[in-house]
């Protein structure tokens, strides 16, 4: 048994300086009607029994216990984060007072995993709206990089090697190698790139050169504090301050830098290392992004009490408790909720926010 | 004040002698998901806060009072069509044992008003799912057609002036003019043609030779009774029978002729009148036939707690108790219930009725 394996078991290797932080304050807006702002995308179950969080929370185990798992969320889903997760200490939750973006949040986690563990603990940052097709293969990756991130002190981003010129990703391109933890390659990251063109993604893909930035990072307390010293110096002082008085959260978080820690340090950092991995990773980031992970029904795919198709393909129904007939229909987006339901064409998802910023003002029970 | 107009209000010159038979036996499956077996399409409230079938009764005050109107249906609608209709006696709710078409049902009314008015009493034949947009108008249009019938004996089937080429109706070729009641000419019918091309449509309306059979008939019991001893004797025995012991309907009702007055009647005489005429008519029959009469609503018409369209046209949307989202689509329809969800394109509309078919077998529940 090679020691990559041994995260898939209780073992005397699993490491007890390994905290995670989990990201779960996003709105998710992009699978209304289904989210809403008290019951966000990562408190939904779309591809199974359990809420994309509650998979988040147990693709962890045994690597990371509960103890050691934090969530950063916001105040009006904070309630549903803990109702889904009973196994957490309830100070686990971190409730952001505003929503300020990412770099924030993983700076609040900073602070509490320095009090905990001290500055050499590592933090393994993931949001909690992902799908991972193969979470040991994700246990094996965190336990390299966890590994790395203690030897080398760099900020590390999982790579995911890139299946399709996906073009509304992130990407990273993949610089000289650094060494190898846990039997994986760690390389330098030259540069990245948010959302190419598809002619650019297209040669990227086939060329190698490039990995999907799949946003979940590992680094010690120390090195992310450093990187936040250097870069978002405002954030630092909160943090210090916030180490300080816990009690002062509301006041120092305003003073925050409110950007995300992809923008606002990773991609101002020249240390950042990557490690190529296929975890089975997907953003599952709106509606058209589930076929991947939906099962058949017929005209497509869907959670559905039954689906009946005729001369209808390509189609994504969600209606877990009704009967759904499509007819003549193709490409088509149906979600069905309590309160509202939605049809739309494949092709136009990303106009799904301009329905929800109207209901925002025009009807915002619904939203 | 011209005779015409006195059947707008309570009047001496009202007739005593004129029944209603509404046929109300329909299934209406072309209504799926909001029809169902014991909901049926006359038992929708598409168009107003009444159901087609109370809007028919209504439209009839002060012409026909509720005494001598008689509605025929069908067993698993029948409870539904009484809680619908609590001014009738119940002995006016004539339930046919079986579906067999129009013809028995007509057969077993013609016996009904026969026993209450005698062999000169007129019937006015009457479909329960079609939508009239000027009662005050069918009302003179009926008054005008019980005189024809009454001095001519013959049967007379209102002739609808077409609006457009419909391919999907029965058409009446207009001949010779036989004379005027009500201020309104009464001419022979030289032809019926079901469901013409779009072409030989397009010329009859343009010609001005042709008028639509709206299903809509009035004849004294006599005139009816003589034309079914003609041309379905079987059925003219079975009447003979059930006049003598109403008790006999369950075994009678199996030997007449399981035919529509149309074909089995009409098509085979050779003196029926028509009066052309314009109530507003429509036949309403199947959700692409909706749009004429149901509000606009953003992205089309329909009925819904609200409608957000983006980029979205020509829908016709059916949710009365939700928001419904449309995003870049167009020319559909979207039907919504408790427990089915219908998303089908308007030019694929004929095909509801394999979704329909399948449903019997596999989910009888949901039809």
């Amino acid at each position: 048994m090679s020691r990559s394996t041994s995260v898939d078991a209780e073992s005397p290797d699993l490491p007890d300086d390994l905290y995670a932080v989990i990201l779960a304050g996003g709105r998710g807006a992009r699978f209304w009607p289904l989210s809403r702002r008290a019951r966000p995308k990562q408190c939904l179950s779309l591809t199974s029994e359990q809420s994309m969080l509650q998979e988040t929370v147990a693709r962890l185990h045994p690597l990371v216990p509960a103890e050691r798992i934090l969530v950063v969320t916001g105040p009006v889903m904070a309630e549903g984060v803990r109702a889904q997760l009973p196994q957490l200490p309830p100070q686990n939750i971190l409730v952001e007072p505003s929503p300020r973006n990412t770099a924030p949040c993983i700076a609040l986690g900073a602070v509490e995993v320095a009090r905990r563990g001290g500055g050499h603990a590592v933090m393994a940052v993931l949001p909690a709206d992902h799908h991972i097709a193969s979470p040991d293969e994700l246990r094996r990756i965190l336990m390299a990089a966890r590994d790395a991130a203690r030897s080398t002190n760099a900020l590390i981003t999982l790579g995911i090697r890139p299946r399709y010129p996906e073009s509304g990703y992130g990407y990273l391109q993949v610089g000289v190698r650094m060494g190898a933890w846990g039997g994986r390659s760690f390389h330098m990251v030259e540069r990245f790139t948010e959302k190419p063109s598809v002619d650019v993604a297209t040669q990227w893909v086939e060329a190698g050169t490039h990995l999907w930035n799949a946003g979940m990072f590992v680094f010690t307390v120390d090195a992310i504090r450093d990187a936040i010293r250097e870069h978002l110096p405002q954030t630092a002082m909160a943090m210090i301050e916030l180490a300080g008085n816990a009690s002062m959260l509301a006041s120092v978080w305003e003073t925050m830098d409110a950007t995300s820690i992809d923008y606002g340090i990773m991609e101002q950092s020249r240390h950042i290392l990557t490690v190529p991995c296929d975890p089975g990773w997907s953003d599952l980031g709106a509606w058209t992004a589930l076929d991947t992970v939906l099962p058949s029904v017929e005209g497509g795919k869907g959670k559905a009490a039954s689906v009946v198709a005729v001369d209808s393909v390509d189609c994504t129904v969600f209606a877990p408790s009704k009967t759904v007939a499509l007819v003549g229909v193709s490409e088509l987006v149906v979600v069905d909720t309590k309160d509202a339901l939605l049809v739309m064409s494949k092709s136009r998802a990303q106009e799904l926010r301009h329905v929800v910023a109207r209901l925002d003002t025009e009807e915002p029970h619904l939203t």
